[in-house]
Formats: C-alpha cells, structure tokens, sequence
C-alpha cells in the first residue's frame, strides 16, 4: 500500500516509515520543508512530499492508499501549535482524505484521551487530541485510532498489551514498538473501526492486535 | 426566565446581566469563586453561583431555563488555557445543559469563526471558538450562536447590522450592544438553531433580530 506519513519527521513516524517498508509497503514521508529531507536520509530512501499541516496539502493525497497521522507540535512550542498543529491539522488531514477518497485513515493518538480531566499537566494537549479523534470516529473513513502510553526510546520489546481501556500503573511503551503497531495495522482490516490503547506486554504484537 | 450566564465576569457578559434584569429575567451570575462577587457589586444585587469551568458544575444548571455562555480564557493567559477554557468548557456547559435538560442555550462566539485559516494573529483562538460552535450545532439543544466583530467599550448604539455572514471592513462593535443582543435572543424563539455575525450598523436590535 502507499501509505502517506503526516508528520514524517517525528521520531514514531520515522520508526514507522522502516517499518512500512520493511513490511512491503510504500511510505511516503509528508514534511514541510526540504530541509527535512536530509533528516530522512539516515532512513534510506524515502518518498517524500512537501506539504504543511497549516495550508492546503490536498495534492499529497494523490495515489495514496492509506493515511497515517503522526503529526504532533511536541513540547517545544506553545499551546496555540497544539490547538492548530494537533486538532485543527487532524481535523483537516481527516477531512481531506474523506474529499480526496483515501478510505484508511490511522491516527497516532495517547492514552489519557478517554477522560482528559484526569490530567493535570497536559489535560490541554488530551483534550486536543480527544476532539481530533471524536472527527475522525464521525468521520466516514476507515479509521483505527492506537492511544499509547508513556513513550520510551528503548528498541522494541515486540511484546505488547493491547485494550479499549487500560488500567495499568506502568504505562510506557517504546516508540518502536508503537511504529510496529501502525505498520501492522495499516492493512489489518479487523482494526477498522476500533480503538485502542496499547503498552508494552506479553503478548507478540501481532497476536495481541489479532484480538481486537 | 431564569438565565445562568457563564463567565460572568466577562465584560460582555456584565452587561448582559444588567440587560437581562433590565428585560425582566432573573440572570444567575456564574462564577468561579466568592472574591469575584464583589467584582459584580457594581451591578446591584445579582444571585451568583460559584462553580468552575474546569471542575464539574452541575450544580449551577439547577432551575435554570436558559444558558448564555460568554466565558472566555481572554488575552492575558496561554492557548492552553484557550483549550481549556473557550473550547473544553465550552463543550462540558453543552453536555451539561443536554444532561440537565437545560434546552435554550445562547452562546457567544466570534466573527472569523467561519473560516479561520483567513486570520494569522488568532488562528488557534478562532479555531477553539469554531469548534465549540460545531459541538454546540451538533447537540439536541435550542441554540443560538451570536458572532460579533471587534468589541469596543463605546456606550451602545442600539442600531446594529445582523447576518450570517458580514462582509465588510469596519467590523466593530460595542460589548453593550453585544449583550443587548445576548439578552434579546434568549427567548426569542426565531433565533433558535441560528448562527448570525453582529456589527454595530443601520437597523435598530430588535428590527434587525427580527429578520433572522
């Protein structure tokens, strides 16, 4: 599958841009500028195509099979990038795909979106990421939304937990691992529909999302 | 009828509530604790009930026929607060009137709320107001979306111009005019499932209502 990035630069999606290779399918890296082109490099190649969340980025939907957003503001600029870059870029990368047809649509999101009043340091980031994935369920795609916990930069583990709602108190999950978890379900169609949070555990990945 | 108005302490929203006993309600002040009653003595007696956004406060929809929500974060504190405030609040008081069987519910929003991708300096700000005005067109309540333009502190005009969507230049208005407007649609039932921009203009307030 041609399965577009959104946020390629961030250290999930470039995990899962290998991953998406390695499984036989066809990144496409969207990034804002050329310059982050050199920062795929270290990845081999990979198609890229330049496109801003902020703007209109209808012509990186060309050709393209599958969606996976993994685009985040990240900690290092203020709230207002969370509103725009993490909801309203969401909102629009959904409704893009429903106008330019692209049917599969994964969405990096985080444990904690379920009840973001249980937060107190980032409740406004869960919050955001929240109301992106209430667009996407009302949305008419096919979507599947993966909410992992606390992320690490350990290699993978390949061993997860995967459930609608966990209730756990060690809640981290390697950024591999979670990059395995998007490149495996892009093209599992029992995830369709479905979401989940997931960590790392003691099932291999695949039979653990096999039981979603 | 019993109107809660959340956010009381706004400046739109004081003058809403002198509005409101001017046209025979009885507003309850919604605020979020005892210090700022005495913000609201100015006003003459107003009953008030502390409650806060970012808790629960269903306590404060009790007996209440109608919500004006004009709570906002302002400009002096962070987008989080945006999230938090303008756009999550919002979203909770609506819940809260569909779960408190509150049905009348006006709320007060903001011109460049229809396209923000048209404004640069407050894009995540109109973004979060857009949002909140979807969630709130989306529920089963009797809503009224009133959307002004740049809010001056100039004594009311009383002469407004009133459409769903405004294209001029000279977009201001005064905040009493605003909540003279506020305090005329809560029970005027034309204005229910309507959006519409204000701006001070032509046509005396309840003429210009009546057309919608």
């Amino acid at each position: 599958m041609k399965v577009l990035v959104i946020g390629a630069n961030g250290q999930v999606a470039r995990h899962a841009i290998t991953k998406l290779k390695e499984a036989g399918h066809s990144p496409i890296a969207m990034i804002r500028n050329s310059e982050q082109t050199e920062d795929l490099k270290e990845l081999g190649t990979t198609d890229t195509v330049i496109a801003d969340l902020e703007s209109n980025f209808d012509h990186a939907y060309h050709r393209v099979d599958a969606v996976i957003f993994a685009a985040g503001s990240g900690g290092h600029t203020g709230a207002d990038k969370t509103i725009l870059v993490d909801l309203w870029g969401a909102i629009k990368a959904i409704d893009t795909a429903e106008r330019m047809g692209v049917k599969r649509f994964v969405m990096l999101s985080s444990m904690g979106t379920v009840d973001p009043d249980k937060s107190d340091r980032i409740r406004h980031y869960l919050v955001a990421k929240k109301l992106a994935d209430d667009h996407l369920k009302r949305s008419t795609l096919q979507y599947t939304i993966v909410r992992p916990g606390s992320l690490t930069n350990d290699p993978a583990l390949k061993m997860v937990k995967v459930e609608e709602e966990i209730q756990v108190r060690d809640n981290t999950i390697t950024r591999e691992d979670v990059a395995i978890v998007l490149a495996d379900i892009v093209d599992r169609s029992s995830t369709i529909g479905k979401t989940f949070e997931v960590l790392n555990g003691e099932t291999p990945i695949g039979e653990a999302l096999a039981t979603l």
